[in-house]
């Protein structure tokens, strides 16, 4: 008897449907759950073929907002006069479409046909001149802005809470200004995605004359879909950052416009001129001003050289306890590394399939289902460094009592490590969510808030949790908690995603390691960061933008 | 003919005596010049054995400030209830001790029993809640407070340049609290000295039972005369900078007391919840609040696996294309990194002995005088990472065509590296004045500051100017002008002084590398960083010190 598979969706979202708005990534791209995801889904939420065999809330209708415009049109004038007629829409799809992020409270509401939030015009500006003008009007005009790079925030961080403005940097402002080779930087504009930064980088010697091939280092998982300036303006943090650096640490300086004026910080690699005006602004996730040109450190790119690795630990405890060890020895940083939970590592098996006789080698040699642990890295740089990297990495996890697996699980972890959050819409067509949560902690307090915040999810009946650690400091690293349950109910749902916060905080956790705040976790900031800390922002808020007009209406707890 | 020595000063100076608050360190620790400084200085000068008979301006006699104290009595009797009345003091010595910095102007108005500036009251705070009392009270009373550490300010940062209280925080807050083996962390009270720290940490197995020993990778030419909350507000960078990081990126988290209120920022080795407040404390200079307590990263100390080179270049054009590539190879950083500019090099050749063999093997191989440059340095870290970049480092000497000369030099530099200001005293008393200036530059701009700076500097007849480089980065490096003159005159000492500063800035360099701001750099900030940059430091002064008591009078040019 042949198996059933659900028929996943295969067809690119019709144009203009709500359904193109909260798709991930490419609208012809998809990566259907594996059959081993299939049946570990069905059997873990005690569902059988027959709840998949009809999609539900696919969001195929065209986007109506019903909502009038309520700008008055004496502005959309002048809007149409500053940046061109063109470079200004209203229609209902553009509306939605820049106001949305990639939340599952926003895809569970786009499938009901519901945007509870939209700019009255979106503008895409053609150059700084055009944001400085544009951003010069609204001060002066009261109208809230809302900056839009490539949408891929999962906090409401593009949300336009109060109407007005969205102002779209993708559309235009995305090209590589320069290349400096001497101080190995380049300059870029913030709506420049990653592939196209990447790709110029590598290109370098054919594109700005250079005398090596450059990388940027930073390839978040929504790389293919993530903007250059939201990379900064919201502290996120690329795969290889253990070596490479969060994106904080590769800013060299910047250019913003804000109602208090448009500056640009100094390309000193270090100064000692007082509190850095260029760190402040970084992670103020469009609250201060609009990023509209930054430098960053580039990195020769040397891929030849790039060490792959993989070690089976015999429990949590020991990965840990080596990860701490290839942070804290001094050797330099291994780029890629990461280590997975019990139930991250089991689940991973089963899904990508390990032989059987490996499974029962593994056994027999102590490394037991809900005990083991998955570690996967790359060593990158220099070849020597990057062998040194790799041999120490060695012999640390073999003295915590790990065994090699070879280059094989990292290799395909890297080649496949974009296409993870296509899967959400498949299963979600079945009333089957998955989302993540991710905090920063201590080595000191790592245990307490896995094994908190992991109870906490598993206490809701029929419900995966799979955690992993993939940015490591000597001081602590992060841990990434990815969720799954079936639900239909956007409350119920919206009430577990709220506890898990609650419980990250409650543990010692950070309220965000590299996702940003955004109107989501904004209303914890106060509480996490104490009231005199806030104060200092909501004193830089107001200096910057006295009017309340850049990104109003509850983005990270400000207003 | 026994040649002539001057008689270098060999007492400590008297008690309480104006020369007792500007010699450097060790009261009883003198490092005098060489004969051969005494002999160049001489010819380059045109002075001659007469020159140096009799010591000027000495300083001998005690301190009398003939300046009333005029804050209120009662205010001091609550100081007294606060801290204890054993930590006020209000005796012209301490007032002027705990006034002044080391820049060359202080060094020559107090060797004429001249003090422009001194507080009421110096107050010695027991521990963080003494200070919460003193800032609280000075709030409500509008007295203005400053912060003294260990005094080796080298731009008016300590100067009571409106009266009221010295705070000193080394007095009695000076201990390691803690140190987080899991984290690899030390907890430090703010008024620590370096050496007392850096002991600590190496005998963390003795004194707090970790498994390693420790060090805190910040070793500034002031290590021994700093404190480490000094290190932090002023943005300081140790000689080993370039492996370690500057002072800014040691610092995990800070507790700072401030008119708006007291706070801890969090452990968290990253996070991304809006701008770090952490960030805006850094560098702040006393003027938004007092550091009371900061917790640091520190590092395994591995003395043994040090590596010490040294090389000749034949130009300096080779030796910062040499250094470029060293730190843009993507191998690691070398810890100490310095390269000497042709004067500076020569110079060094004639003081430290260069048997005249060398001298003449290494021109006929191309290194001629006033062309060639020294490098040395150190690779720190684990055995093989240390191996290889020193590897690295002298196969990229090679290729640039520099020579090896093994690694005595670095080794002789090392062990006299916190030595070198004592010599100022020595030839002050003979009114020849040595000082320093600083700045950081991109490569792309290096030659260009170095040449106009230069170019300024040698403008004035018989005038010495030794540059070097010795703080790394992939972008960048900074540059340190020492500059040698004779000189009775104040006043033509501090225009030229200024017109440096002038010509750093004309040129493109930064105001400050790791000096620090303070009230002699303070008037060309708002230049500098531009009106916008400088409203954003004016709107934080506001917030957090809204009465204007924190360091009042120039510092970092906010009032």
């Amino acid at each position: 008897m042949k198996r059933f598979t659900p028929e996943w969706t295969e067809a690119a979202p019709p144009k203009g449907s709500w359904r193109s708005v909260f798709k991930y990534g490419n609208p012809s791209e998809f990566k259907h759950p594996s059959r081993g995801w299939y049946e570990m889904i069905k059997q873990d939420f005690s569902m059988t073929d027959a709840d998949f065999r009809t999609r539900r809330d696919e969001g195929l209708e065209q986007v109506r907002l019903n909502r009038p415009v309520t700008l008055e049109p004496r502005h959309r004038a002048r809007f149409e006069d500053m940046v061109g007629a063109q470079n200004v829409q209203s229609d209902d799809y553009s509306r939605v479409r820049y106001a949305s992020g990639k939340t599952t409270e926003e895809m569970l509401e786009l499938r009901h046909a519901v945007a509870e939030y939209a700019a009255d015009l979106v503008i895409h500006p053609r150059n700084k001149q055009d944001v400085q003008q544009v951003v010069a009007y609204c001060h002066e005009h009261a109208i809230p802005i809302y900056a839009f790079g490539a949408g891929s925030s999962v906090n409401f961080g593009v949300r336009p809470a109060q109407g007005g403005i969205s102002l779209v940097l993708s559309t235009h402002m995305n090209r590589v200004l320069a290349v400096n080779e001497l101080n190995q930087t380049a300059t870029v504009q913030p709506g420049m995605y990653g592939p196209a930064y990447e790709e110029a980088l590598r290109m370098a010697p054919e594109l700005f004359h250079t005398a090596h091939r450059y990388t940027c280092g930073h390839f978040p998982q929504s790389f293919e879909y993530s903007s250059v300036g939201g990379w900064i303006v919201t502290l996120g943090s690329g795969q290889a950052s253990s070596y490479y650096g969060d994106a904080c640490d590769l800013v060299i300086s910047q250019e913003y416009v804000t109602p208090a004026g448009t500056f640009r910080t100094h390309d000193y690699p270090a100064t000692a001129t007082g509190p850095k005006v260029n760190d402040i602004m970084k992670g103020s996730e469009g609250c201060f001003g609009i990023l509209v040109e930054v430098t960053l450190k580039i990195y020769r790119a040397m891929p030849e050289n790039t060490r792959y690795f993989s070690f089976m630990f015999p429990s949590w405890e020991a990965a840990v306890d080596a990860s701490r060890e290839v942070c804290q020895g001094e050797f330099g940083m291994p780029a890629v590394f990461r280590i997975s939970d019990p139930e991250e590592t089991d689940r991973g098996l089963k899904l990508y399939g390990m032989p059987s006789f490996v499974d029962a080698f593994l056994q027999k040699r102590g490394f037991r289902p809900m005990e083991r642990c998955l570690c996967l890295g790359t060593a990158e740089g220099q070849r020597d460094f990057a062998r040194n990297v790799q041999r120490q990495v060695r012999r640390i996890c073999r003295e915590k009592g790990a065994i090699s697996l070879g280059g094989y699980a990292a290799r395909k972890w890297e080649r496949t490590r974009y296409k993870e959050p296509y899967m959400r819409e498949d299963l979600m067509d079945y009333g089957v969510l998955i989302d993540t949560l991710e905090t920063s902690v201590t080595w000191a307090n790592l245990h307490r808030v896995h094994r908190e915040v992991r109870d906490y999810i598993k206490a809701r009946p029929q419900t995966m949790c799979m955690t992993h650690a993939s940015h490591f400091y000597p001081q602590g690293t992060n841990l990434y908690f990815v969720f799954l349950m079936k639900t239909d109910g956007l409350d119920e749902f919206r009430a577990f995603h709220r506890g898990i916060i609650e419980r990250i905080c409650a543990s010692g956790g950070s309220l965000s390691h590299h996702h940003g705040v955004g109107r989501m976790i904004g209303p914890w900031m106060e509480a996490h960061l104490g009231p005199e800390q806030m104060a200092v922002l909501r004193a830089l808020k107001r200096h910057f933008d006295p009017r309340g007009i850049m990104n109003p209406g509850g983005q990270m707890g400000l207003d």
